[in-house]
């Protein structure tokens, strides 16, 4: 089969003539029509194999995470997806793998509302780019440098199952019952957290998702805004089988961890009701404090300082 | 040097907050602000090292085609390019690399006039994806589907160079003179024809470029507007080193090399004078003729059908 038979095949029930759509794939570019006076969000990632999902990882899994570590970009900024992009490059045409992978793409592009409007697909080692597009009012869009000093760190959702997951797996010991499921689940499947972000414009004063890990992410937060930060250990969200299966690594696998592409916002304290309201029924925990002395502080239990910060991934080091 | 220092070093210079670009690099997404009531067109292409350009082929080199194989679908839609994003995939930081690559996006960037507003780098086998926009006012897009019967096929430039030099190239036989620098200048560094493709907008009744060959790539336009097509092969155009050089391939290499990056158009006969003016001083050469029967024939300079018709290039033969 050819290159223009395969994406027609397998990428077709991904393409519908949506909102904005004029015009999809299947000419040298597609063409859209922006809902009027509305700015563009537009983000670029890639997946590739190895590196951002372990080799094995399912077909669908794949197609999924790819589309929604971009959708949590989007998410980050308060914008509503729209449409996308996707660029496959793969070893070899295996129908069974496309059809599974497209699948996977297809299933979370429903959910989210985002259409597929152009890509290519090239042969070569396993690799996914999304570039996907959403729509925001002028000044409406979360930003990084927002962060005020006193504001509230909130976190969406539970973090460090994906790192805890992809930890074990690799380690041939995670487990083949309930909490190996539910944690397996949060790496090959994260749910990008666009509803929240959406709910949030007007409320958080500034956001950025989490894919690297808590630390080095808010890092940049605080970069962007001029400001420091201060965590409790203590307040970070766990899921319960996180909470029984992290163990000593627990803090590292929370803050440095990486993929749980949920949200970070800083909140003045006066609208953290509203931030609970407009994220709920997701969970939104104060995990911390935006201070004026510049860098990330993280204290215990106990209130003491925590030395020797575990790193962010870096793809460079 | 980490990831995120290695985007701010290389690539700050090509991310200026352009004209329509409200926030550039640097938070979770872009803000782009499209002109009013313009459409986007949008198109995404990945080129992979030793398939889409032989593995040594100069970093500055490289940049260049990355974003012009994709100005060349902008063109090929009369759309104005706007802004790019740019994946990078590349198995080591080496800044001198780095530093040429981006010299060479950066020089078609400006040229062009086109700002990029996002990417991502990571570890992992050479390999570049662009997704680039353009605008262009609502209903004034040049499409494959257009083709009538009785239109001239039209060429824009020359066609073969590029398929010779690769050619020649690696089987160790690239001249080392004018002819061969000529014919690697079309290979390394293709000149995406979008000052054409706006130009052709009204007049053209159909559009594409020619990335795999004119016999495939007329082919598409010839599908989607239900019409065949005849061409002509001694009015391919030429470059004198291409005269000069490709002996008994010529016809082969300029049907079905690719890489040229040319404009294939349709015009109607009345029109053409008016194309060939929207073009200069960029040569239009009429090339054939668009047929009611379905299908492609071409003639040879005495008039008969040329049987056997070289083949398009195919990822996934």
């Amino acid at each position: 089969m050819d290159e223009f038979a395969l994406i027609r095949r397998y990428f077709a029930g991904l393409t519908p003539d949506g909102e904005g759509v004029a015009l999809g794939v299947g000419d040298d570019c597609a063409l859209l029509q922006p809902p009027p006076g509305a700015q563009i969000a537009i983000t670029c990632d890639t997946l590739i194999a190895g590196r951002h999902f372990p080799a094995e990882t399912a077909a669908f899994d794949i197609g999924w995470k790819a589309l929604a570590v971009n959708l949590s970009d989007l998410a980050a900024m308060g914008a509503r997806p729209w449409t996308f992009t996707l660029a496959l490059s793969l070893p070899q045409a295996d129908a069974a793998w496309l059809a599974d992978f497209a699948a996977g793409v297809g299933a979370l592009a429903r959910e989210a509302g985002i259409a597929l409007v152009g890509g290519d697909t090239t042969r070569g080692p396993l690799s996914i780019t999304v570039t996907a597009l959403g729509s925001v009012p002028p000044g409406a869009a979360l930003r990084r440098a927002g962060a005020r000093v006193g504001d509230c760190i909130c976190v969406t959702g539970t973090l460090g199952d994906a790192a805890l997951a992809l930890r074990r797996w690799q380690a041939g010991e995670l487990p083949r019952d309930d909490d190996g499921r539910a944690l397996r689940a949060r790496l090959d499947r994260p749910t990008p957290r666009n509803a929240a972000g959406l709910a949030l414009r007007g409320i958080a004063s500034a956001a950025i998702d989490l894919s690297d890990g808590l630390a080095g992410d808010l890092g940049h937060v605080c970069a962007a805004s001029g400001v420091g930060a201060e965590l409790e250990l203590a307040a970070l969200p766990a899921s319960p089988a996180f909470a029984r299966g992290a163990g000593s690594a627990a803090a590292a696998l929370q803050l440095a961890g990486g993929d749980d592409y949920e949200l970070c916002v800083c909140v003045p304290p006066e609208r953290l009701d509203d931030a609970r309201r407009a994220c709920a029924p997701l969970a939104l925990s104060v995990v911390g404090r935006i201070v004026a002395e510049p860098g990330l502080r993280v204290r215990d239990a106990g209130g003491g300082i925590v030395e020797h910060l575990p790193q962010a991934y870096r793809h460079f080091p």
